[in-house]
C-alpha cells in the first residue's frame, strides 16, 4: 500500500503573518483565534491570501459488526436509511451544508446494504459492514490498506474543485469503534472512552462497556494499522485515508466530531504532520472527546452540545474558516486607514 | 418619551416545538445548542420555519468624553477613522460580512466629526461625542432619551428588510463606559468590571481604573436611564433602543461582545422580555464579560477570544442561527425516513 506522504508545513512564514494581521486596522490580537486559524490557513496554502470558498463534506458511511453484540441502541439497518436521506438532502449535514454553502457527497465505505447510484454518491464499498470485534478481527490488514487507499484517493480527488474539505461519517455503532480507537492510540483508560453515542440509558452504556472490554482482551494491537483492523470502522479507516490524501494535497480538513476524530488520531499516529492539516471544529458531547483531543493537543473552535455527527459540527465551523481568510484578503493595513488609503 | 413595549414571548409553543424537533431524523437532543437556538428562533417567529437569511448588521459610532481623562490608548479621533474604514468596506466587520452574508450599516449616534453622507451611513447623531462622565454627567437625560428614540426607530425600520438583525458598535473610550454600566445595573464591584479594552499596559490599565472610580464617585445612579446619561455612550444608548426596536417588531438580535453586551443589559433592566429576543453571540475576552453575561443568565455561543467590537461577534455566530432554522426547515422526521418518504 502507498499512501501519499503529508510534509509538515514550514513554519518560517509564521512570523510574518503574524506581523501582517498585527498590521491590520484592529487593536493587535482583538480577534483572538480567528487569528490563529488565519495564520494556519496561510501557512497550509502557501499564501496569505488563502480562500476557504469552495467547500466538500465528505460522509463516510460504513455498518459494524459491534451492533451483533448490542454497542447500539440503534439497528445496523439506520446507517442505510440514513445514507438515503442524506442522499435526498434531507438530512442535518444537508440542511447546514445549505445554511453555510457547501457541497456534501457520501461515500460508501461498507454499508451492510446494496446501494442504487447516485450522482451524489461515491461507491467505494470494501465490504458490506466490519465483522463482529468482539469476538474476532473486524477488517483484515488487506481491507484496512484498501480502505486508507481508496480513503486517500477520494481525498485527493476531492481538492480538486475544493478550497476546503470537510469530514464526516454515519455508521451505526462507529462510537464504540472510535473509542476503541481512542483507548489504543489515545491512549487512554477504555471505561473513559465509552459514552452513550446516538443514545443509551444506563443499562445499555454497561452493556456497551462490557462488549467493548470483551473486544479489548481479544487484542493487544497498539500500532495504527493494527488498531484499525482489529477494531475497524471502514468508514474510519477511509476517513483516516481521506485526511492524509487532501493533506498531502495541501489543503485544510476540518476535523468533526468523536468518530472523526477517532479517523484523524489515527492519521496524526501514521504521519504526525497531518496534524498541521487538522481545523478542529467542536468539542463533542460524547465522553471521551475530551481525551481524544487532549491526546491530538487540539482545542476545538466550537462546544455547542453536538452528539450528531453527519459532519454537522465541522459545517458550523467552516464559516469560521470563510472570516479567518477575509481577515487576511479584506481588512485594510492601519497604515492604510491613517493616511486615508481606503 | 415612548419607547415600543416589548412582549414577552408566549412559551406555549415551546413543547410542540421540541417534540417537532425530537421527531427529525437524528438523535434525540444531538444537535444540543442548535436545538435550543432554534426553539427561540421559532418562538420569536411564532412559526416552525423561521428564517434568517437577510441579515443587517448595524454598528453605531460614538466618541466619549472619558477619552479626555486617559482612559483609551487609542485617540478619539481612531472613532472617526474606523468609521470611514467600514464605509469603505475595508474593516473586520465589512470582512466578516462578506464571509457569512450580511450588510453593514454604520449609525453614527455621536462621532466628535462632522461625517459625510454616505449610502451605508444613517445620520442620527445626537451630539459630538459625550462629556467627560470623570467630572460631569456624559449626557442629559433629553439626549439619552432622543439616543432611545432614534434606535427604537432604526431598529424598528431595520427589520423591515432583514429577518435577524446583528449589533455592533465602534467608539474609542466605550469599553469603559460599559464597565460602569455593569457596574451600576449588573451590578457588580467595578473593580472587577474594568478590562483593557482595546488594548492596555499595566499602567494605562490603572489609570483607566482610576478614572472610572472618580466617574462612579460622582453620582449614585443605579435607575437604567439615570445610569446611560451618568456614564453614557450615545452608540450604547441607541444600541438600547435599537433592540428594543427590534424586539418590538419581533426580531431576532445578534448581542455582541461586552460593549454591545452593556446595551443589552441596560435594555433588559427597562424591559426584561427583551431578553427573550437576545441572542448572545460570543464570551469576549474582556474582563467583566462574564459577569455581565451571569447578569443576564445568557451562555454565549462562541468562546473566540475575540475583543474587538464592531459586531465580528455577533457576524461569526450569524451562521448558527441559520442552521438553526435549517433543522426546523430542511431535515426529514425520523417517520418520513423509516417510511421511505424523501
Amino acid at each position: 500500500m502507498t499512501l501519499p506522504i503529508v510534509p509538515p508545513l514550514d513554519r518560517a512564514a509564521e512570523r510574518g503573518l503574524r506581523a501582517l494581521i498585527d498590521g491590520k486596522a484592529k487593536p493587535s490580537g482583538s480577534l483572538g483565534r480567528i487569528e490563529d486559524l488565519a495564520v494556519q490557513l496561510a501557512l497550509i496554502a502557501g499564501s496569505v491570501t488563502p480562500q476557504a470558498v469552495r467547500a466538500r463534506l465528505l460522509v463516510f458511511a460504513g455498518d459494524h459488526g459491534l451492533t451483533q453484540a448490542g454497542v447500539s441502541s440503534y439497528p445496523s439497518e439506520v446507517t442505510q436509511a440514513m445514507v438515503a436521506t442524506l442522499l435526498a438532502g434531507k438530512a442535518s449535514a444537508n440542511a447546514f451544508a445549505k445554511a453555510v454553502g457547501a457541497t456534501v457527497t457520501v461515500v460508501d465505505a461498507g454499508v451492510a446494504a446494496t446501494l442504487s447510484e447516485h450522482p451524489s454518491l461515491i461507491a467505494a464499498k470494501v465490504r458490506a459492514g466490519t465483522r463482529n470485534a468482539a469476538v474476532e478481527p473486524a477488517l483484515t490488514r488487506a481491507e484496512v490498506q484498501t480502505a486508507l487507499a481508496r480513503g486517500a484517493e477520494i481525498g485527493g480527488q476531492a481538492t480538486q474543485d475544493a478550497d476546503i474539505l470537510l469530514l464526516g461519517e454515519m455508521g451505526i455503532g462507529n462510537s464504540a469503534s472510535a473509542a476503541l480507537i481512542l483507548h489504543r492510540l489515545g491512549p487512554a483508560p477504555l471505561g473513559d472512552c465509552v459514552g452513550v453515542g446516538a443514545g443509551h440509558d444506563a443499562a445499555g452504556l454497561a452493556r456497551k462497556r462490557t462488549v467493548l472490554e470483551q473486544a479489548a482482551a481479544r487484542s493487544a494491537a497498539t500500532a495504527p494499522l493494527g488498531v484499525l483492523a482489529e477494531f475497524g470502522g471502514l468508514e474510519i479507516a477511509m476517513m483516516v485515508g481521506a485526511l492524509i490524501g487532501a493533506a498531502a494535497s495541501g489543503r485544510p480538513v476540518l476535523i468533526d466530531g468523536f468518530i472523526c476524530g477517532s479517523a484523524a488520531l489515527t492519521a496524526i499516529r501514521l504521519q504526525p504532520a497531518v496534524r498541521d492539516y487538522c481545523v478542529f471544529s467542536h468539542r463533542s458531547a460524547e465522553r471521551g472527546h475530551g481525551l481524544m483531543l487532549a491526546a491530538m493537543d487540539a482545542r476545538p473552535l466550537l462546544d455547542l452540545d453536538l452528539r450528531l455527527g453527519e459532519g454537522t459540527g465541522a459545517l458550523l465551523a467552516l464559516p469560521l474558516t470563510r472570516a479567518a481568510c477575509a481577515l487576511l484578503t479584506e481588512v485594510a493595513s492601519l497604515d492604510d486607514v491613517l493616511a486615508g488609503r481606503l
